[in-house]
């Protein structure tokens, strides 16, 4: 018998109460993000099925999308063998999940010594935070 | 122009003058592990296209499949937007990614309130690194 809330003890949160969670397309399978999690935005996470972060620029709990729209609904959570790192399989709303307006944060490429952009920007950040 | 080294200089290495590496498999998708590169795994990785990583229990670099024989070959590095995430798309020799002898890392999914095991064990621990 498990007491409820366990299995955030079994997370190994680092010295300022954090894991990075991954969050990966369950359709495309493509990795959409990085961010990082507390034991509240995970616990969030998992109640509301609705991906939660931690913003470490801001200080503040986070759920994907309360201002883009971008919500990025949970169907898996998964923790790895030394249990501080989480991944999240996940099907976003509106097909982006880059602040910068691109379906995802990684891409750049590394190709000859340099990183190259080689993703396109499919809606202008302006349009989805009202303002830059 | 670039210098020789601008690419690396473009990561935002964090207090520890590290960053997170996501490992991807090319074939499958599957996300396999989250591990930790400093500039020095990042250039080796690059310049031998075999995942190098840092090693914070051992305080060393260490190429993945040194031990084990499951190499990690690199097809991809991607940075994403805030240059503090790295992420490798990578062909697993042998098929395991994991020290505990699984495919991936990821093998623990929340459910119920439990984190439960849903991937085997394809190869005894013991036969791979030759002790536990």
């Amino acid at each position: 018998m498990n007491a409820p809330r366990d299995w955030l003890d079994a997370v190994r949160w680092n010295d300022d109460g954090l894991v990075p969670a991954i969050a990966q397309d369950a359709a495309t399978h493509r990795v959409l993000t990085l961010a990082w999690m507390n034991r509240l935005a995970l616990e969030r996470t998992n109640e509301t099925r609705e991906a939660h972060y931690w913003s470490r620029s801001r200080s503040a709990l986070w759920r994907k999308g309360e201002r883009s729209g971008h919500v990025q609904h949970v169907r898996e959570i998964r923790l790895d063998c030394d249990r501080d790192a989480i991944l999240l399989v996940v099907e976003p709303l509106g097909g982006i999940a880059c602040h910068t307006g691109r379906e995802r944060c990684f891409y750049r490429r590394l190709d000859g010594g340099e990183w190259h952009t080689v993703e396109p920007v499919l809606e202008d950040p302006v349009t989805v935070y009202g303002h830059e």
